[in-house]
């Protein structure tokens, strides 16, 4: 479970692929005491900085005031001077380089072996960001001069004057240079430094200290008005190797009252911690790619991945690039409750639990959010934000997505379907149902072909503001069907208080827009259409486009790329991923064929849909080919942008490629169902979900899959539909 | 002619419906000394600054840098202190108040008698845009201290210290506060005052001169580096009358190479010269409605206003609010081709040829647009623009109303029609159909239903980004047309070289995409549907919507409003009323009913297209009331946003409104016919028309129609639908 790079080819990318976080605060993988480099960060999941946004013409309903994560103070700064001189290592003629993550246990380290005026010096770090004491991260920093003593000089600093990375250029990214935070005070002392910042708009405020755990050199300290630096000086010994521990403590007034920071232990004490908290995550957690250590790895990247930016309260969820970069400006989409919460949900419910209540929080922003749109009742969940508020600022392309609605109501039936809690459906999940359905009865309306829903835009972002987007009345019309469920589960557990909140007359019309809902299906081809427009546009030629045109977004105005048959990625598959009743095997294997050749797979939330889908039509050749497209994405950079951040969607989309794709599991009102598909190569696959407070593990080799309880009570399971009850352990053979 | 308001009480409103222009340099009526106004303002047509445009999120083709109409240098100060208090006349109690447009001899007059410490003061100024000399404006200040004489003081600047006027939350106007122009030179001396004056971005300068002509009093001047000002001083006996004349000389570099300023000529002579210049004017153009006054002067109004607004050379047409005011920013849209264009062609055809040279030398302009937006040929024609580039910040309402091509087209083939001017199309009018043409063919293709135009927005924006939008579709198709029927008249003239720039293969195209448009029609309600969706949309109920959030851009979202079944604007009845031949009489009847009972009127261009076809379809009643709303609109302040400047497509509406919806009369391929339809209570009305060299009068009765042939050679008329030659003069019944 080990990542390595002995070749520093592309700083900018290890910057994000060896970044360090626990789903509270991340850091990126920058050297110490670089002085040029392409994103130097720090930063809280959730803690932000709002501004206003500026449009060239504004009208009335749009986001006024824009979210974004704030990069914080730098705590990474430190700087080696060997005789009075500094020690820039990326500049030195290096003899030996490894970056290594250590997934097994938690923890990165680096390590330069450079040339530095005629003698081999080495400089090692390690770093983490720790699970058990959420606020800290530590860098272990270690010099050893080999061959001759040696005046050396340390400087370690805690900086508040820092600017947010932006490329006004890029859509994906900040458009303008901010500067959110202020210094309020900065200390220094021989046993600490220390920063008190808050951000210019929001009002949050952070306090971080830093101190040096070190024996052997004498410690001196300076500060400005917002930078503190701890300066350490001696003599190292020829083959003496010193090290000192930089203990970062972080602590923000989104997530905690109280900001005081606890007392420390000794640093060792925390990576062993961090190693046991691991060890035990995996074992709960980890998907096992049998026969295929490259494939392993990269899965055991995205899951380690995933535990690093999920918050850990319901302050916040995950955000499209984690703690790992600055792309989308820290925004949470859709991307958390559609691809990476099932990973949760089927092996960590509380943290699922969590990623729920932090939408349930936000719940009174989405209220907000539908009447800004125009209408008169119900939710609409924001497209993109931090701490509620829409930070679209095209709407097309973002507040006209309403099926985050459905995807946010789709998430929080797969946990209920995964756990049966129904305290938390009655306090949480069903006001979140209850007010989703309610904004759908009136954005759509009763036509002669059935419920319409026009003016929306799909996840396909190359063809925005159709009508009966295929994904959207799909999701919408189980929307509606979840809520009915839902109140049937809390009539059956008498939460009678909770069902006062709807009336039957309203019930009865949700059903019945549930019940006609429109469904786009072409009958000459058999696809089911992305939107009623879209097969009659001009289909675009793929291949007649160069290579370097893509991704196309980057290359051609919106109306060309709406005007055409093109998709930026799955949209009808999909949806024919999350919801396998939303279409006949026909119509999935014919609109598979259809829009696999127009799909560009720009957006990283593609290729996952395309594995599923060819996995469960019988072409485990293609669905393999479009699984290892999804696990390699960030550790191969495919994307070219993962220096921006890492692709936390695409990440869990290498579980659903696993749980829908290859094992054929959902969770709907039948319960817990497998259907396992056929591999190709791949020799077989073993993982353990939580189903109803029993630990399930799935086992599967290219002919058969094995079930067994390991523990909990007994649970029936449907196997390609049939039930059957599993008591300890099942083994049945993997269908054609 | 006069327009006269006796009492100040919407000093924002009388800025813009008193303001002086000539086409080249426009000045709102501000109160000279005022303290407080709502914008102070003074114009050149087409004299820019460019900014770039920011957007929240911009993707690629958007447009990047906008222009924007300057403010120019302050030139209306003039402050009266009367034994060294200042006479702030507005802030005086009011004895008597009159404010005048003396339309019949081109200049505006106000006088104030106010309370000035218990003696009444007169201040009265008169003010004209002189037509004779483009580059010149004259204020004629008067005081008369009636009761005992006063030590006057009369200050007179020229200011150069502007900012442009804003309104962030009116997409109708500049977002940002902007000072464009910087001083480059201040002169003051006792013959007159100088200011150079340079955008800062686009570079154009300008000079202006203010020169003073007076009697009695002493004058000294003043200056600092932004402002020049003349003080003159001296004694007034009681009853005593002093007149200070303030010329002003302006030039700029978008317009003119020589900056110097020619040598003046007695201040009465302009006065005299422009009474001169409008009598010729209205003799040609006047538009007579029989027996309504307040019809006429409003009529008068409109047909004024637009004489005050068209550009007087090839680098300027009409912007939306001509020199009035700064909303839209001084950008031409397509309202000058198909509102305002009309009364030019019909009227002053000379006129109108400046307006199409201009859009002749933006084409390599709309060249790169089209680029811009992925075509491959053809020239698209910015939505909105000074200069040539693209300045709609958005697109949606903004670059995809693609229907600017084709509204271009059409005016060019309007003036062709009623000039048969061969060697105009050759040269500029050809280049422009071709390219034009040649966008549709790219933006479109063939399906089975015909050839379709997909994402675009037509001129209703309340619904944007629509496939097959009628108004579109028939313009496009027309474009096409008038390009092969311009190919036959220049082979007809032996016009080779010109018709060298396309082949017969294309034109063969060009032909196959004109017969198969797809030209949208309901068979079941025999409407022309705005688009391929529109029909399906629900329908907005107007009546539930409370008067106040009209109009609706204001207080709903775009989404909403594009969800609905809304209009914004005339639309399928605009395309009606422009293209006789887009549909059956049955159709415009049901297509007007269906549409009239969901359009708001929310834009100025829609009143006068109701009617128009409420005229041809034999409701005169319905047709006078739109009628009388589209004249009245900029006068009774109907649309509450006068103060921002003159509606000038709808006061081109007027016109289309007499000419179109009552006589009847049309250019087209046949040439020139008339048809004209009963009005109800309008007795009559009378206008000149020029026709292929010559002039004539067409005169109407409520039972019959006269047309002579004033001057020039005879002509064939086609008198509903039947060829006639008319030689003198010759009288018709209206039909019933």
């Amino acid at each position: 479970m080990i990542i390595t790079n002995t070749a520093l080819q592309n700083p900018a990318l290890e910057e994000t692929v060896f970044h360090v976080a626990n789903g509270y605060l991340g850091m990126r993988a920058n050297i110490e005491g670089a002085k040029k480099e392409y994103c130097r960060g720090f930063y809280i999941n959730g803690f932000y900085d709002q501004s206003p946004i500026t449009y060239g013409e504004k009208f009335q309903g749009y986001a006024e005031e824009k979210q974004s994560m704030c990069k914080l103070c730098d705590v990474q700064g430190i700087s080696l001077f060997i005789s009075g001189k500094e020690v820039l290592v990326q500049d030195l003629p290096r003899l030996a380089y490894e970056h290594t993550l250590n997934m097994q246990e938690g923890f990165v380290k680096r390590s330069f072996i450079v040339d530095f005026e005629g003698t081999a010096l080495q400089i090692s770090t390690r770093r983490l960001a720790s699970f058990t004491v959420r606020n800290l991260a530590v860098i272990e920093y270690t010099v050893q001069v080999p061959t001759q003593s040696a005046d050396i000089a340390i400087h370690s600093t805690l900086n508040g004057d820092v600017a947010n990375f932006h490329n006004a250029s890029d859509p994906r990214l900040a458009a303008v240079a901010e500067k959110p935070l202020q210094v309020l005070s900065c200390k220094a002392n021989t046993e600490s430094l220390f920063l008190e910042m808050q951000a210019k708009h929001s009002g949050l405020c952070l306090a971080c200290k830093v101190s040096h755990v070190q024996n052997g050199l004498a410690c001196r300290v300076e500060q400005t008005d917002t930078m503190a630096k701890a300066i350490f000086t001696g003599t190292l010994q020829a083959g003496q190797s010193y090290t000192l521990y930089k203990m970062i403590q972080i602590k923000d007034t989104y997530h905690f009252t109280d900001l005081t920071h606890e007392a420390l232990q000794d640093p060792s004490r925390y990576f062993t911690a961090q190693a046991e908290y691991m060890h035990a995550f995996w074992k709960k957690s980890r998907i096992i790619i049998k026969g295929d250590e490259a494939l392993q790895k990269a899965m055991d990247y995205s899951i380690y991945c995933l535990l690093c930016s999920v918050g850990f309260d319901n302050k916040f969820s995950v955000s499209a690039k984690g703690l790992s970069g600055e792309g989308y400006e820290g925004h949470v989409f859709w991307d958390s409750e559609v691809y990476v919460m099932p990973l949760f949900i089927a092996t960590n419910p509380s943290i699922a639990k969590q990623m729920l209540s932090y939408r349930h929080t936000l719940l009174p922003y989405a209220l907000e959010q539908a009447q800004k749109l125009g209408h008169s009742q119900g939710a609409l969940y924001p497209w993109r934000s931090i701490a509620g508020g829409e930070c679209s600022a095209y709407y097309p392309a973002g507040s006209a997505q309403y099926h985050i609605n459905a995807d946010i109501a789709y998430a929080c039936m797969q946990y209920y379907f995964a756990t049966k809690d129904v305290d938390f459906l009655a306090t949480e999940l069903f006001p979140i149902l209850l007010q989703t359905a309610r904004l759908w009865l009136d954005a759509g309306h009763f036509t002669e072909k059935g419920f319409c829903i026009d003016e929306v835009t799909g996840p396909d972002e190359y063809t925005c503001l159709v009508n009966n987007n295929f994904y959207t009345n799909v999701g919408a019309k189980h929307n509606m069907q979840y809520l009915l469920y839902a109140v049937e589960e809390l009539r059956k557990a008498a939460k009678n208080d909770v069902l006062a909140q709807v009336g039957e007359a309203e019930l009865a019309e949700i059903r019945k827009a549930m019940e006609q809902m429109y469904i786009p299906h072409d009958a000459k081809t058999n696809i089911n259409p992305q939107d009623d427009s879209f097969l009659q546009k001009k289909p675009l030629n793929l291949a007649d486009i160069p290579k370097e045109k893509f991704p196309l977004l980057l290359h051609y105005h919106p109306l060309y790329l709406y005007r055409h048959q093109v998709c930026k990625q799955a949209d009808v598959v999909l949806a024919h991923a999350l919801y396998s009743d939303s279409a006949t095997r026909e119509s999935k294997q014919a609109s598979f064929d259809y829009y696999e050749k127009i799909c560009t797979h720009d957006s990283s939330l593609s290729l996952c849909a395309y594995a599923i889908m060819a996995a469960q039509l019988g072409m485990p050749q293609k669905a393999e080919s479009y699984f290892k497209e999804t696990v390699d994405l960030d550790i191969n950079n495919t994307h070219k942008n993962t220096h921006d951040g890492i692709h936390t969607a695409n990440m869990g989309g290498s579980f659903l490629v696993i749980s829908k794709g290859f094992a054929g599991l959902y969770f709907n009102e039948q319960g817990l169902c497998i259907s396992p598909n056929k591999t190709h190569s791949i020799e077989g696959y073993r993982f353990h979900i939580q189903y109803h407070g029993s630990d399930i593990c799935i086992d599967a080799t290219q002919t058969e899959c094995t079930l067994q309880l390991c523990s909990g009570p007994a649970q029936q399971v449907y196997i390609y539909g049939k039930a059957h009850k599993l008591t300890d352990k099942m083994t049945f053979a993997i269908a054609q």
